[in-house]
């Protein structure tokens, strides 16, 4: 009984985990084409006052059960992460 | 024109980050789940058997433009934090 509740649960962390994974990736492209923008406009990239806003909006809509403080470190691995992708499209960009 | 472009793509990141939120806090809700069925039967939290089988399901349903490895230590902290919230909750059962 318990071991059938444990494999559903399981199946629902995978098709959270691939939910998740769609999502993460949808946003690197939305920020690529920020970064395209931003590359035209000649602005820098990383923008401290956008990254305060995203993690103080994701604050107010926050519920848990994660500490807050928990989901701010994840973001802020998905913002590095992002910034890192810009960053490898720019360099595409000087090589051609 | 550009700058009305870069608005709306940032809602999108902005909206995009919100659903992230919703399905991490999900997923510890799940996790949490979990946590308590594996608690009863006296197994450890901590499988490695399990994380790996996750992080195959995640590179063979990858299709960029995050390099895999970034998603990889995206969900690796996801992992991590999942696990310490089961440890706070173990800990709480313990005090009461």
């Amino acid at each position: 009984m318990s071991n059938q509740k444990l494999e559903d649960l399981r199946l629902q962390v995978d098709d959270l985990n691939l939910e998740i994974l769609k999502l993460i990736n949808e946003r690197a492209e939305v920020v690529q084409e920020i970064g395209k923008i931003k590359e035209k406009q000649g602005v820098n990239r990383y923008d401290p006052l956008r990254e305060r806003h995203m993690l103080n909006l994701l604050k107010e809509n926050h519920e848990g059960p994660l500490p807050f403080k928990t989901v701010e470190h994840i973001f802020k691995e998905i913002f590095k992460t992002a910034l890192e992708l810009q960053e490898n499209d720019q360099r595409k960009a000087l090589l051609v």
